[in-house]
């Protein structure tokens, strides 16, 4: 599972359109009073409503949005739904909204006849069917009938795999897997393991690495079913208690700690019309590799798949024949010194069977390669000498001549979507606002959901076409914040600690600054892989609570150092093999500049974070005692040998194999240095850190006699989510309002 | 297992002579200002070297005493030893100690043979022989020949019982009873069961309650072993959860909540020459029995067991033979409406094998009885129309014709030793020095080894005879704290709320106090049944914690309020079914003098407590949430339905039967009135006060967005103790400088 980012509240990607930062000189390494470039200012309000502490999770707050918006998966149609309220919407470009159904309405159906707690949720709308969740139901409305054709109650059950053509439905109940077919009023058991170990369809195999998010992959004909099995008997049991459950109970996880045995995985392939079940053969000791990738071949009759040696160093693409599971081909091999981190799946091209296309940082930034299924690279889709990347594939037009994906090509912070054409090369941004944002497209590749936000509105729900035209505006949420104080956000760029790569920096200031004063610093960092916490977007990404905690008198910084997200390979990999070195070299250039500002108060900077950011956050506090008058940890990785061997091993190698990285950046070896105010917080469920971190830590500090705080969210996992985040917001500016 | 009474640091109870109490005048329920009588004063010292935080567990701060001393097991030779070092002492009323040897000469003894760490801890010395303990071997000594006799390497034992005339020696290995015969080299199995529920002579039947303190209970001739046998298979699990385990371990103990399933015990007698056994026949349904106490006649031919009805208002002694286990008769039987409490075992009188001594609060206080083997009460032994108490049964002269005995005829604040003439009543103070005595009874009944402190030196250790007289002075540590600031103790008395009950109070004085200045306060405050904070010994009973606090401008305040040791049934059971109201009441009277005072700064108030004083603690907080500004509770019971069954359904009746006297106590319904600072803090794998507790109440504060402080301690159980104390020392001192 990945480290999950932080603090931010509700996800809320908007835009905010900025002009693109610019290289400025090189630097001497390790420059004490770095320069930083203001990029952007965005002025300050001075007046209006002020932010409350114990009010930041209010829904008002955050804008609304459109919920359950999605197309109806037909090249044909341009039909779409999405809820109003209790109520099913059926719309299209070029007729009105119509009510489809209220959930009273749903209730009449003789299938139901009882009322609905809530409106069911759309889980797949295609060949006149919309499939619904309700509970563990699955309903099947019948588009045409406009009646519930099937009420499928399921037993409790944990994922849901609906085949859209054929209507046939994969899913799990615990440890094993089970296929409705489409007629069928009984499941057909895929597998029946007692719970020792094997798992079978589950979602989270590898613990969600790789691009990991489901368990089972449907053909295009939607007739067989690729699972995935995995054996996690040989790892060690990790309990979490939850106290809150009467009698106290304990959930044991299998959790594979860095350097450890490690989970072993196939594939099954389960032939619904047949009921015959069987496992692509091994390609190499499943000891020792990973599949994070399953892929049916167009006509349903192979199956790709990705084999990554356990060093992540080798990934083998291989072609399986699925009427067998015996190996057809490697069909292409691909080999990195550091790692190679396979995210997404080959996507095969409409009226090219032989022909598919994979994604691959080989050349330093995420590019689109297009292949042929003999292996042969016929060429790079994106120009792959270019320092951009692309985040995410979006989809093909259904002629397979155009490729739509997102990419940072218009700047590092931004996530646009974009065309490109297969024959000619050329590239064509679709979505013309600045900022990140988050796309559905049409099966017919000509339309595209829109949504992003601005600092002048809340969100924007839009529907543009292939030409990047808006062709329709469905929801225009104002900025819930209007009318409110907000504090000058700036948008700067420094040198790394290499004295050759730019970061970005984000510095809020008070609403009421006057540079003839001195202000407290509250240093924001996460600092890890896989993510970026400046961006062009609304208040540059920032939440709610630094704005409040800028609104409270502090100066609130974030930079995001190498090792995050969105700016190539290089800089992402500055950090292997020894987390925490380059990140604070970084973080403390950051430092340095702040500490040149006359109008900060040097003696009082503190520094939060979570995850990786609790890790950042203690390394700095244990690196730099006196430069940190406080510090607040949540869910910190505290020693990388605990943390889960997918990620760890990527980033650190096995303890095994680098004792010297683990052990420098092992944080019980500088409890000594702990000084001033330390709070660790601690989601007391949390299975992806796990507590025992935060815990030792804790330990090591009152053996040895050092004051720390801590606090343990009893009910909450990786982060303190929902309403209950007020509570951290709290404790936060509590803590800092006492101590910094 | 009993709540243990927190903060005291080491256990260390030392004399302070003051005059008694005396009552002063009645007064009207619940008045506002009431007096108070300060008993007396002890000035403060203001010059010399100041207590520091962070090292009031340092060892140089406590008295040393006399380690491993103990009388040899013969009544015609005044022998003891004790430890010196590394070294083992013998000495003896008539001569000067001599070396019996050091660890270093016993690790010579061809049975040891290598180096020793650590000088064995004796276990018993009687028949010539020494039994010590070495890891889990048991070595026995032979005093004539002065040589290891035997090394019995015992499997990692629980517990061992040795008797010592016969040299048998029992002892568990899990969840089983093995024998090891005096002569032999391997040992016999009493018992084989598997690891699922049922536990053979383990010490902690009935958890601890009822003055339990062992499993096993060898004949006076040492040839047959009577034991608890327990099935606990039908009690919940609670799992205890050690992360500084790798990998992270849970132990599931039983823990039998009050309402719920309560474990079922029976009494095995093992013969160790034939290897037999057999089992005392059930009084009663054992669903619905405790067995308190389990003692041999004198003979060997039977066995006295009483037996406590669940509901703990009726008790009946019965007498079975000891060859058939078969009940014999019924001896006789007490009822008590609110309950009845034993806690100690009948005492059979040396000489009247039909005779035997029994105590109980029937008359209101608990006094000595002497009965017959037919169940008759030939006397009150002690004066049971006297409002005093026997606290405990020290021995006999050997003629049976004299008792000894520890009481608070002198002052309720004091434990001394006095004998009592059975046949003509009278009543002889032995231990001079007023105070809290600790003893050990020479077997002649002549001699005594008394251990007691002052606040003039740290701790007296001598031996006194049956007259009183002081024969040899063993040790006389000074004060380690001459020479230090010292503050002002008063020792003070007040009526409790319900106008007519004196209650003891003690406050410290800041040492440069000044009564034109205002000071803030911290209560500190337990409540709760069997213990008293309050005695007469030094400076009160009051830890170095405590001390320390005063030293630094606060008024440190405590109060023993009703349902506290020492003062009787009536005092003890005025909080019956309604723990929290009478206690809080009374706490509420103390709080109602010092806001008489013109020093005590009434709106600075802190409370902390315990076990049953973190109860306390927030009980005080929530119902009177503007009167307390912080609070720091330990440990605290948060419901009483999460409290064991027999401690629980003694104060509180069943659930089921006393609801509103469940929910008024509950503190999760008073969560809403929770306002200020106020601080959890509990031992990470407390057993006896599960973490459920804490940690419900604090997930219940998160969901309703009400600021709450908490620390776990991971390593302690159900306090934090030994050095890492000092940990915990300085988190309260910094939570009440920063927020009182």
């Amino acid at each position: 599972m990945p480290i999950i980012l932080s603090m931010t509240g509700f996800a809320w990607v908007c835009a905010f359109g900025i002009a693109q930062a610019q290289d400025s000189q090189q630097r001497p390494e390790n420059q004490q009073k770095p320069e930083a470039r203001i990029l952007e200012v965005k002025a300050a309000v001075k007046e209006g409503k002020s932010l409350e502490i114990g009010h930041l999770m209010d829904r008002e707050l955050y804008p609304e949005g459109v919920a359950q918006l999605q197309w109806y998966e037909n090249a044909k149609s341009t039909t779409y739904f999405y809820a109003q309220g209790d109520s099913l919407m059926q719309a299209s470009l070029k007729g009105d909204a119509s009510l489809l159904f209220s959930k009273d309405q749903l209730a009449q159906d003789p299938a139901i006849g009882e009322s609905l707690h809530y409106l069911p949720y759309i889980l797949k709308a295609e060949n006149n069917r919309l499939f619904m969740l309700y509970g563990s139901d699955i309903l099947v409305y019948n588009l045409a009938d406009k009646k519930i054709e099937s009420r499928n109650s399921l037993p409790e059950s944990g994922n849901w795999d609906i085949a859209g053509k054929s209507g046939n439905i994969a899913y799990t109940v615990a440890n094993n897997l089970y296929v409705r077919a489409a007629e069928a009023t009984e499941s057909m058991a895929v597998s029946n393991y007692p719970d020792t170990g094997v798992v079978v369809g589950a979602n989270d195999v590898h613990r969600n690495e790789f691009g990991i998010y489901k368990g089972t992959f449907w053909s295009n004909q939607g007739d067989k079913l690729a699972y995935y099995w995995m054996d996690e008997s040989m790892v060690q049991f990790y309990p979490i208690l939850n106290y809150l459950q009467d009698p106290t109970q304990v959930n044991n996880i299998r959790y594979p700690e860095a350097g450890r045995a490690m989970h072993e995985v196939k594939v099954g392939v389960f032939d619904v019309a047949t009921g015959k079940k069987l496992y692509l053969e091994a390609f190499a000791d499943p000891s020792h590799t990973y599949i994070p990738s399953v892929t049916w071949s167009p006509d349903g009759s192979e199956i790709y798949a990705v084999i990554l040696d356990r060093n992540q160093k080798d990934l083998s693409m291989v072609c399986y024949d699925a009427a067998t599971g015996e190996i057809k081909r490697t069909v292409f091999e691909e080999h990195n010194d550091i790692y190679v981190e396979p995210e997404a799946n080959p996507v095969f091209r409409p009226g090219h069977p032989d022909q598919f296309l994979w994604f691959s940082e080989r050349k330093g930034y995420n590019h689109i390669y297009l292949y042929n299924t003999d292996g042969e690279c016929l060429k790079a889709v994106t120009p792959d000498n270019e320092p951009w990347m692309v985040t995410s594939f979006v989809g093909f037009s259904p002629d397979g001549n155009t490729a739509y994906y997102m990419s940072t090509q218009e700047s590092p912070l931004q996530n646009n979507l974009y065309s490109v054409n297969l024959n000619s090369g050329k590239i064509l941004r679709l979505t013309k606002a600045d900022g990140s944002h988050s796309i559905q497209m049409h099966p017919s590749g000509k339309y595209f959901i829109d949504v992003y936000g601005s600092s002048e509105m809340g969100r924007k729900t839009q529907i543009i076409d292939n030409k990047g035209k808006v062709v329709k505006v469905l929801k225009e949420d104002k900025n819930p914040l209007d009318g409110y104080i907000t504090p000058e956000f700036r948008l700067l760029s420094l040198k790394s600690a290499d004295g050759k790569t730019d970061l970005y920096g984000r510095m809020i200031l008070p609403p009421d600054f006057d540079s003839t004063r001195k202000y407290p610093v509250l240093v924001y960092v996460y600092g890890g892989p896989h993510a970026q916490l400046i961006t062009e977007s609304y208040n540059y990404g920032c939440g709610h609570f630094l704005r409040f905690m800028a609104q409270q008198g502090y100066i609130v910084w974030t930079l995001d150092n190498r090792g995050s997200a969105n700016r190539g390979f290089a800089f992402e990999t500055a950090t292997h093999l020894h987390l925490g070195d380059a990140e604070t070299a970084d973080q403390m250039q950051g430092i340095a500049y702040l500490k040149s500002l006359p109008y900060v108060d040097a003696k009082r900077i503190g520094v939060d974070g979570w995850s990786f950011g609790g890790f950042m956050t203690l390394t700095l506090k244990t690196r730099y005692p006196d430069v940190f008058k406080v510090a607040t940890a949540g869910g910190p990785v505290i020693n990388w040998a605990w943390y889960e061997i997918m990620y760890g091993e990527r980033y650190m190698g096995t303890p095994q194999d680098n004792p010297e990285g683990y052990e420098k950046a092992n944080l019980l070896n500088r409890v000594d240095s702990i000084r001033g105010k330390v709070m660790l917080l601690q989601g007391g469920l949390d299975p992806v850190v796990t507590p025992k971190n935060s815990t030792t830590f804790v330990q090591s500090c009152i053996q040895k006699n050092i004051p720390i705080d801590f606090f343990v969210y009893p009910n909450h996992e990786h982060n303190v989510i929902g309403p209950q985040r007020d509570h951290l917001f709290q404790k936060w500016y509590e803590y800092y309002q006492q101590n910094l």
